[in-house]
């Protein structure tokens, strides 16, 4: 599964900018894949990018159609129908993060099939894989992982490849969600696999690579979360991580959706290790990176330089502050990955 | 989702007892759910139960044709179609766990839709599910886990259904797996769910009960198979179990499909109970079952006496010892689960 870029974003009628959260998250990390954005009539988000016509953005050579659009009930609005057939007609593929799937609409399956385009549904996987084998491949992989769900696993990994990139290191993010799967082009929204299939899922996103080469693996759930913990270990075991950075947001109390407290960092470090010791014995902590966006600035850092002395690691809020202080980590912990760079 | 005993066996043409093993899974532990047998011209599997015809097994009031075959393709062999929809015209349902779905086969499909009969298959999971809440629910809750996969979680939770309810305790075993959802004629087999429910579909399989009755919910995989880990510990956190038996094989030296050596049982009881507290902090080991087929009776008896002293816990062999020693250590730590019995 490959989403081609570059993309015409489609925003449909969405009544703000938090149903078009995904669409903002494509367009932060990849803005040179995205050539434009169409919006219905009533829209009320706006991407900053030019508004083209579907005939316009095929001209202009564009790919796929995104819909990067949630909804409520997951649907597909009538109003969305019309744009999609269109862009199918004109030699785009669709590809789409709602519940439901673009071919349940017979009216897209069939124009899928007489145009021959693609049709992706980043929520759902079909995709054979094989069952995890556990077996270490070459190349150098870091994981996020949290204290809970929605602590920034996802932006903390793709801050660390633009960060890398920049000092020459060869880094590519793995996503394992469905906005990460747009960002990426390639990907798999590892939750929706069938459960026996978790690791093999993570072992064919991150597969053998040069041994300079750094896989950034978007983490999911939290050991500790009582609803996601299975995702999150057979994603730990199929990653097989050299490295990992925790995440975490020191104002919540509760885990998302249920009663639980959440973990401390040093419980999540501890049996991140633990577990993680079966697929890679080297796994290591390299830094923490925090939502400090509740807190003043000073207090934020006050916050950050504590739990850097508990932990002995670089502590950053990755929107804040950057993740120069954990690039400097991995760089000190894995002096090989960079050989080139340093005599450049 | 719920396989109405009594049951027609259907055994079609397998080559071998092996083809049939599902088959026999059931005889084993429900021979009163069978009424009968019905095999085709070449099977060379028996299970010790009347040969009945698709008519005579409805004549005595059948309710489900089983199709407890095994075969390399999984898929569905010609010679059986016509043995399936005379089971649905007779008033049948059918049950299966082939990787194929019954309803693959639009005549099967049409059948069904025709005599009104429901299809089942157990390896898929269409049943929708709430993700894992983690709350504690009333009843009391026993988990087996494992060393590896294949080492008797289920034999082990069905003898101790067994051997509980003989005592007069309040037991029934929950299945996780495919022939124990036809042992059971409910739950799901947890490996086929969607990544995202395994806890949520494993709080589904044991709800709130009686305070002093036990589900018993079979394990599956083990929290240290680099393969399946994810399933077992999102098993692990839905089951949310007060007690859990740890079962091994004391031969193997490598994890099933991988290279990986065999955890210790004191790193199965400690991680278990590391992970198993943040849905239920009392969590604790009742016993170890292992499976000394591969040894001489002397040799079972001391291996087994070392686990006991080694872990202060019973330690038999289910199959050649049977599990009374493990039910004493239940009853005597969960005293308050058997008043009634005690006083009749």
């Amino acid at each position: 599964m490959s989403i081609l870029p570059p993309y015409l974003m489609f925003l449909g009628d969405v009544p703000d900018r938090l149903a078009a959260k995904t669409a903002y998250g494509i367009v932060d990390w990849r803005r040179d894949w995205c050539l434009g954005q169409l919006r219905l009539d009533g829209c009320q988000a706006d991407l900053d990018l030019p508004d083209l016509t579907v005939a316009e953005a095929a001209a202009q050579g564009a790919k796929t159609l995104i819909v990067g659009i949630v909804n409520a009930g997951g649907v597909l609005n009538e109003a969305w129908i019309p744009t999609i057939l269109e862009a199918l007609a004109s030699g785009l593929d669709v590809a789409s993060g709602l519940h439901i799937r673009l071919g349940s609409d017979p009216r897209i399956a069939e124009a899928a099939r007489t145009h021959g385009r693609q049709l992706f549904d980043v929520r759902h996987s079909d995709q054979r894989f094989a069952t995890g084998k556990g077996t270490k491949r070459p190349g150098l992989r870091l994981l996020t992982v949290g204290t809970d769900c929605s602590v920034g696993k996802k932006y903390t990994v793709l801050a660390l490849e633009r960060a890398m990139r920049e000092r020459g290191l060869k880094a590519d993010f793995r996503a394992t969600g469905q906005t990460g799967v747009f960002i990426s082009g390639r990907g798999v929204a590892i939750d929706a696999v069938v459960a026996d299939f978790i690791s093999g899922a993570a072992e064919w996103i991150s597969p053998e690579n040069e041994p300079d080469h750094w896989d950034l693996v978007e983490g999911q759930g939290s050991l500790f979360h009582p609803s996601f913990a299975g995702v999150t270990l057979g994603l730990l075991h199929g990653a097989q991580p050299d490295a990992f950075v925790v995440c975490h947001e020191p104002t919540r109390t509760r885990m998302r959706g249920v009663e639980h407290p959440l973990p401390s960092i040093a419980d999540v470090i501890d049996l991140t290790i633990r577990c993680g010791r079966l697929t890679n014995p080297a796994i290591r902590p390299v830094g923490i990176a925090v939502n400090t966006e509740a807190l003043a600035e000073d207090e934020a850092r006050r916050v950050l330089e504590g739990y850097a002395a508990e932990h002995g690691l670089p502590a950053t809020d990755p929107i804040r502050f950057g993740v120069g202080t954990i690039v400097d980590r991995i760089e000190a912990d894995f002096p090989a990955a960079a050989p080139l760079r340093r005599s450049a």
